[in-house]
């Protein structure tokens, strides 16, 4: 069995991972810490893991966990992992980090959105943890920038769109809501219950974090630089992630065509799911799951293509993108521990 | 006291005008008819309105509802509204017809989208009830047209920068998301709890049956002929709808000058709020009112502004909106009755 | 108009209050105050309440806020109201209390489940604020300690069983849930969205520090001491109280006669509402509004009555009955500002 | 690979025997039917189920079922059952039975709540199918009928104490509540969203079918006949049961004491989790899971023991507990296919 750490494993994120590792075949998970929780059983603070975790949080030093374990994923804030991965990353762990930390490749960018970067210098060793895309370097890689939740969306949406260059790029714009587990377990007056239930709403309108990250990638996927509107809104759910893309196109297709396409781009992807014609993803029928369920549209009236694409953000846009990238990364099945079938209803 | 009957009034939107005629000062409700609930009093169906009204629904014709009532509403699907107005209209009633059966002023267009019309020459006796837009005409009107749910958001949204020119119309594309309430009373499958609960989809995407509407009144705000992307989802929530309307600029404007424009546009309109510059609306913020919340962003990067408008959509979106047109039909108080704050959280 | 203040006006019940008080002929509300959104505007913390009040929250003085108001609502927790009362009630003020450091007769008591008292010679001059029980003297009193949520349920729940000497005392349990507004706007882990959402479990069980009043007030309708087990739930809804209360009937009664009993007893109560025999109270029917509705079972297989009573919270549990008592003692009619519709759907 | 097939396939218990199903090793699930769907794909009908089923529903006859598998679950109504039952019993399959026809051994209590039965003589042949109580009947057995989703909970949270003639049975009441699921997929206008979301309320107090069928178990392990008080309420949740179970003590036990005795009860079972001391069970954690949680309180004001039973109604409540009944009758492994995380948040 391989050895696996979680550092900051009492978030959401943290949490799913626990979940996740939990009923992994191939993978022992030795170590979770947590500042917040130190010294409490997971069990305590998750009941939902009673019996199935025996861990408790420990403050532990990086070296300590570094010791302990063959594979390190990092569950921390921005801003935190920077600071801790590079240790992991020279005692020779294959390594992991769920932040936004190391995905953006321009240092100029990063800091541009984020702040001063603390050991820019590593970025270069990150590999982009998008299956789909970069399979081949996750294969060999030891150091996976895994996706954030909403770019996942985004990207496996367009791929194939942008790959078979069928939109024109400047009209691409992405309106995505995300359930409440996005906003992590930090007590906030936003993420209240009573604030949230029965509303939605918009929030840091063309602003958000996750914007360069988007372009980033459209811009690879498309061979070129170009910039995009991406609003998220606050969905009244724990978990999931909708977002309804839209971009003019370059000439007219068929739905029929658009299908066939999409479905020929990703037919050997066991956790793409493209809906048949006619249907759109809801975030529902993913909950849970590592799926990304992807709906098509063509508008003949306005010659513009709608794709829908719904993902658990903390499973395909957190925690279960994870452990694929591990999978993949330690000669694991694709989908060992991720077998897990939505929750309907 | 006015006395006011309406038709169709057991599902969601005749139980929001029995909610909200219980509290107008001018307004007697003498009638409400409802096939399914014949003879069963309205306290029965809605306990909600134990000790507000005790009323029992009737299965009256017509003729006998017109006998009693100076105004009438019909809450009724479209495609039956259509059939039973005239005897209204002749009758020299007031009446606000809730569907969707005169709203559309071209009748090839109204049998393209819902079918064959039964009483076209009636359509132009409507007026179309947004009284932010056409306030004068409702003064002077006997049969309103009351607008639908979604287009009411994204006219509302959209009416000062369209009036003011601002943006490439053929650039305008609106997501919008819808609470429940807006599919009605009747028991299908798709309005279960645990079907949309947790969930988050969308749905006639680019085939709304609100969309030749919402063109409609664009068109007459631009002053030309034009498409709009128009993809409606559904939210886990009872009440509301939150439009996200994209739409390139023509020319740079700051936040501030469009902020100021919108507030200059709306200054005299009492159910109209212009969110503060950075804050956009929340449907939770105006749940049970018949305020159109309004926000604004704008883009630099994309040359897009962004406009999000939220309503109640049994209210503004429907009932309320009803009772406003009727209070300038019949010479009350344009708040009249609707002086109800929003219920938060 | 008479001038009203509130003091801690920024968590939900300040927020009720500000609300109800937007709607009440005869009140203007003069100031409000809160420690955490000195000087912003409660539009800015409570975008629901545009163009309803344009206040803004200061932290005055009890001393200030008293020149300029003649009632004052103290929203504020229990253990802090106590050290501002008094110079209220020494200012010749009305004053309505919403904590709980006035309801208990007995102040050992008090100290036993809340803490040390520090004004504890004022408790005798509180009249507890239960108009359906304490009118006469809610009419000539200046000082009202306003009941709990979970108290009110209960206690008109129980009344008309108790003071007909209906039930064996000794077997009374009350099993209660709360909407999640009931804990606050605090910005506490447990009220999260992903905490509550989905979930349903028991707190402070035979602990909750209403148990006290609970007993309090049911000991005086009954003319005896005795314990009751009382068992709260977190409901997964913004606001509304359930309580099912169990007791064994003393001898037979048929459904109709105790139908007939509670309806005579509350025969004229505004906010009582009595369902029909067979129909059980929803929270959702009394959302937003000040009514308590009660539903009656006798089950002959174990001779015991269930009396579920539902209210909301927020309203009659805290602002609506605090705004009914102020009407009483300052000669308003006694709805008034207090006519609204429940909220339903 | 054993056979497996699902009679009445398209309900939610349907569905989530599907979903079990769909991930366990020793199983194939060879046909589904349903009237409804006839020849609609599962994952037409539910999409979460994409990828992880390919078959489609039919509407064949119970010979033909019988034919093709080795195990046959019955997700069918109560009187539909009845009438399909024999002939798989005659061929001599293994039979779980989802609905409520066989699960009362006295014919005339069956009669009295549900109505004339069709074949009766089989009910003799039925193990009630409670694995924690009835393990060694199960293993030997053919034919399943499996125990309602109140009564699971009711049953396995008094069971310890019953055994042990903790308490007076005569005091004994369950107060329950249920997510919505447990009311079926019928399109039924009081599981509409609308209906549901924002409310709670009791229904059938002291009425309800499932009452017979937990004194039916209660009465067996108290070795005595008495009657409960059972009020079930309904959740705005989509799937869960809490039952809060009351009962006079016979003589005084401290909470330690009474913890040690339930953990002792039930330490071989692998889906019984008693909750730490203090700690009381949440819907939310078990959800998705085939876990039944326990918690326990000690009101020694009252001399009352509080037992709290959680469990997800459409897994230990339904679908999960069939399938472990399947596991034992057929000799898996008693967890296998349902080592399933419960889903939290």
């Amino acid at each position: 069995m391989m050895k696996a750490a979680i550092f900051g494993a009492s978030g959401y994120t943290g949490q799913e991972l626990t979940r996740i590792l939990s009923g992994h075949p191939g993978v022992k998970l030795v170590a979770v810490t947590s500042r917040r929780f130190t010294g409490q059983k997971v069990a305590d603070v998750f009941p939902s893991l009673q019996g199935l975790n025996t861990l408790q949080y420990q403050d532990a030093a990086p070296a300590q966990i570094s010791q302990e374990s063959d594979v390190v994923f990092l569950a921390l804030p921005h801003g935190v992992s920077m600071n801790i991965v590079p240790e992991f990353i020279k005692a020779g762990k294959k390594v992991i980090d769920l932040s936004a930390d190391y995905r953006l490749r321009d240092i100029k960018t990063y800091e541009t959105w984020y702040g001063k970067h603390a050991s820019a210098k590593f970025i270069k060793n990150a590999v982009y943890g998008l299956p789909e895309l970069y399979r081949p370097k996750i294969r060999k890689a030891d150091f996976i920038a895994n996706p954030g939740c909403y770019p996942t969306s985004i990207i496996l949406g367009l791929a194939p769109a942008l790959k078979k260059k069928m939109v024109d790029v400047s009209t691409i714009i992405a309106d995505s809501a995300s359930g409440v587990s996005g906003a992590g377990r930090e007590p906030l007056t936003g993420s209240l219950f009573c604030e949230v239930d029965g509303g939605f709403k918009a929030y840091k309108v063309g602003k958000h974090r996750h914007l360069p990250e988007i372009e980033q990638e459209l811009n690879v996927l498309a061979g070129k630089k170009f910039a995009v509107s991406f609003t998220p809104h606050l969905l009244p759910v724990k978990r999931g992630i909708l977002s309804t893309i839209y971009a003019k196109l370059k000439k007219d297709i068929s739905l029929a065509d658009l299908h066939a396409l999409y479905s020929a781009f990703y037919a050997n992807e066991k956790f793409i799911r493209i809906c048949p014609e006619g249907v759109y993803p809801n975030i529902s029928s993913v909950t849970g799951s590592n799926y990304c369920d992807i709906g098509l549209a063509v508008d003949p009236r306005t010659k513009r293509v709608i794709i829908m694409a719904a993902i658990d953000n903390l499973v395909k846009g957190a925690a279960g993108q994870a452990v694929q990238n591990m999978n993949i990364m330690c000669g694991f099945r694709e989908d060992a521990g991720l077998k897990i079938a939505p929750l309907y209803p």
